[in-house]
């Protein structure tokens, strides 16, 4: 209730502060007999990690996942899977600057005010730390929806938008460059645009575009659990997520009828797909593809003003290892949501047959 | 779990299809002791309501509200609130274009393969008629959470935009028009354009924007239950929504941190608020604005190819009384279900206190 | 949240007060395609219905259910399913006697402290008249679980027991008298016990016994869902429950272990059943039998001393037309309970397949 | 959803199987400030851990709890609180017997068929080491509940009852005895059966009561969620439970009304408390009282015959290190599940005011 569940079917319950001793989380629903890939696992862990470029926060993290159960034999079991995420990186920094202060445009402040306590230590709760927790289940659940296909992508940085429309791209080109833009040219600008950006202690924002690919009609459920809905709610509570659109988005509220409509073919496919592959709230065979707006990263190397907890107007410095653009890294975590939504409408699905 | 149910504390359950005898629901969680404004419920229904203008559709459909429990001598009980919303125009209307067929971009498709059956009368559960559920639930949410203010309008319609930014308006103008667009002169530019829209036989899309004053600071939950999710979820799920964004949204994607960054009054309100009034998933006690994309209408008055249950290709003629633009109407939806989610986090925040 | 919902995949939400306009409720995840016999249902209705017999309260209601979404062409189609029954019988009673007191061992007191006002008419949402609606969402539910059958019937009025085990009974002699206990001669006895009690103008309590048949192995959740926990959790939910065990229940607590083992036939079967049908909370495909408490009627043809609002001592006199025993009209409310839950689990369980 | 999780603001999620690597769980919704007693919470543990005495199994855990998140230099912080119990006694026993065969009244069929794998080793998931997390979460719930005192006891083992009222007995003697009976004549008579039984390689069941006093009034749903249900499922969701009962119980199912209500006194408490505590589902400020039956342990130090995968009857003989009654650790489980329950009504009680 407290916030910290995803999901109905398939459900992940998370802890874990920035700088606490571990994260860690729990899986509850997952179909049992599922052999689990302990690498692929790894992998997509690899892929959200700090210091993993040049490009993101050099925080040493080896972010090795520790099952603890759940899983007997190399098979899930039918019941709850429990895993650690040990911090290694706790070394008693120098936090005075944010314990008594509030950092702008964080959450500082209203973990303060709601709770009257808070670990202050790298932000606690509120530090995207934890979505390494949202990767683990994401790739257990991606184990069991093995014929869906997931490629999240980094679709913009700042200005520089990847312009190549997604059915042009091999998905298998994301992982080739730092910063996951399937379009080596793009991506070779977004590189040296973050670049000068650290450079200059600030930080920068993006989008990323998520496709998914042969999804079996009817996932989704009617009304308020629309298969969009709760693929916008996943997405949106991604660390600095400002947005979320499927199919047509925002282009979509300029356009008639008569152009927006999608035509069938006599298979039940559409000739177009300004739809993005949900009609009613419910998946139509279609690709399902949708875009996530994330605000440059709060923290920058440079000198603000901001107010401690008396109200006085402080100086605050930037201080420790931080993205100067989470996009890069925050494509495996849109991959994450987007499996565990599906996961959960897969299984639910189920229900009706 | 099928969907039909918003909320966690103060929640709603609604069942009803387009052309049934009735639509309803059920308020669960309501606090005891708040006295009923009726004619504030019924005046919310009326924003919705289809007829009520000459840019809507012109079905006609009183839309009252009938309260069957929870309310006795004018009062909430705290037990559930079931109401019933009766389908007066639910005249045989000559359904065999669709009863076979599969209107574009509407959900007959799927709903067919999902469930096998299908009320296909005006779209079933899938028409946005639901929506006078929503209305009802939203308008007793209002009247406890009577300091916080909500102000939906329509910001644009097809390409025409308002410009003036919000703080610039008066509320009260929203409804000194039928588009309920504050601004006069684009709510003209507006009214004609649909106007234009609707005589071509073809319908528009557009965006509502929603401006929330006075919300304390606490309201939200973290991690997945952020408030800013949950808002964009109540927004998604209304039919035709691609789109959401809060605070500097998208254009924020393309900002750098020492541009975006909000920095703080010594009171703790912030100078500038691209931060759109939540912070790590929690309101700051600045104004929360957030922006929701409609797409075109999918009826059109036209005539489409389309296909049949065989996969044989048909035409499809439009038919029936369908707005030519849903934004007018989707205003009180979308303030509905932004005091859907408020209530819900206004109660659930009393469990920490 | 509120208490008026039960179920998670099959999920009944209901309203209404004994003297309201009318109660009904919600059914959400019924799988489609389900051809609803409307007679199975009010036959059930008419089981639980007051005036039924000499033996139960002499209300009139006739207890019609309207459903009002969710059956197309006299099939399910996935979407919720919303119903009223209404209150035939309000005439405005003299309730000045409960309007400002508090009936013993009546949940007026609680209900006037929880929630500050309240609907005094019949005891408002406390009655028990809200099981109508447990009623009617039990037998939809029986329409998809065809195999499985559930037989609750009386087993106890006051001190006057059935002895004779369950296997030794013919379920069809159930609806052959009207305090529904399938052994003849006790049955005369408990209804000549309830007779001589209501001359008496008192109440008396008893027990009803369930038995269900044909459940497929694999039914139940791990941990805090286990199948006999959730069974007892909506048995306690009805009205006037005070106890619930399921096989060898509280004898089983006097037992040893070498006695009370159930060793297994070589088909998984045992050759003893005080399991009761349910190991590690989970179906084992033998019979499930459990045995619920209810306590005496708490309204009284008698002057009782009780206290009003401000605390003074009052006489309180018996009115209005009340059950002797409520355990006739409870069978097939704890039929429609069992069902409800066994609805629920059944789907879940194909989550899993 | 697959049953790990209890409770709805005050919520828990555990994990963990009783010979893999650790148990645990995640406390979400706790309310921040709380000064967390770690001892408090050890000692707990130390009243269910296996090897406190002679009457109880011999396998040796430490059960150490170790906080990883949600508590900050001593207080609980609002977010989520990760735990975890590492099972130091995992030494790898010879399985081999029930690797394919299936103890009697255990859930090692039911596991193999529901999900076709299982972690044979000491029952896996179905082991009642599980209930090590429930103490955790209810020795911290019990730190915000703090005027409300619980307190359970050993009411009976097998034939021997404790005849005294519980109004006659001081609470502080629970802990005077290594069966937790308060009434030390009758403590001895159930040691010395407890011996007797596990000499003669057999198990016994037995029952506990549970008092909870200074509850304030109102706690407790309407309709499916009153407070007794709740309780009911919480008990009945402990391992080897088969019965509850709460107020008059089995017994009142025997009464007339005329002797089972309870009178007032003029401040709002009854002469008598048969209710137990709670009318309509909801607490009137009385003690709350109930008890609960436990089955005799299915493990049984005698050879039995059983079956294996394939149908074949086999010698199934008692090893490894098992209860002989599982009431004396069975308490402190009682008292947890119960603070779980209070916990989260008393929390959700706020919202209603």
């Amino acid at each position: 209730m407290a916030g910290n569940s995803f999901g109905k079917i398939f459900k992940l319950t998370t802890f874990g502060e920035s700088h606490g001793v571990a994260l860690g989380g729990v899986i509850d629903g997952c179909p049992a007999g599922i052999t689990i890939d302990f690498d692929a696992i790894q992998n997509e862990m690899n892929r959200r990690k700090p210091g993993q470029s040049a490009i993101v926060t050099q925080r040493k993290e080896p972010d090795e996942v520790k099952f603890l159960s759940g899983i007997f034999e190399g098979k899930t079991t039918g019941t709850s899977i429990g895993f650690i995420i040990e911090n290694s990186n706790q070394k008693s920094h120098d936090y005075s600057h944010i314990k008594d202060s509030f950092r702008p445009s964080h959450a500082d402040y209203v973990y303060e005010k709601k709770y009257g306590v808070r670990d202050y230590r790298g932000g606690g709760r509120s530090s995207a730390r934890e979505t390494a927790c949202r990767v683990v289940a994401g790739a257990v659940a991606k184990q069991f929806l093995n014929q869906i296909e997931i490629h999240a992508f980094t679709s913009s940085v700042g200005d520089i938008f990847m312009e190549k429309p997604y059915q042009d791209i091999d998905f298998k080109d994301i992982e080739s460059n730092i910063v996951r833009c399937p379009d080596t040219e793009t991506a070779d600008k977004m590189i040296s645009k973050i670049k000068e950006i650290r450079k200059a202690g600030d930080t920068i924002g993006g989008t990323v575009t998520c496709v998914i690919k042969n999804v079996p009609v009817g996932l989704g459920e009617p009304v308020f659990d629309k298969l969009h809905a709760e693929l916008g709610k996943a997405m949106l509570s991604i660390n600095a997520v400002k947005g979320f659109e499927y199919g047509s988005g925002f282009c979509g509220a300029k356009m008639k009828g008569s152009e927006h409509n999608d035509l069938y073919n006599t298979d039940g496919t559409t000739k177009t797909n300004l739809s993005g592959g949900i009609q009613g709230g419910i998946s139509n065979g279609m690709d399902i593809y949708f875009r996530v707006a994330f605000k440059p990263v709060a923290t920058i190397m440079q000198t603000q003003d901001t107010i401690d907890k008396d109200g006085n107007i402080v100086k605050m410095e930037g201080k420790g290892r931080h993205d100067p653009c989470v996009v890069p890294r925050a494509v495996p975590i849109v991959e994450a949501m987007a499996a565990l939504v599906l996961a959960d409408y897969f299984l639910l699905d189920k229900t009706y047959q």
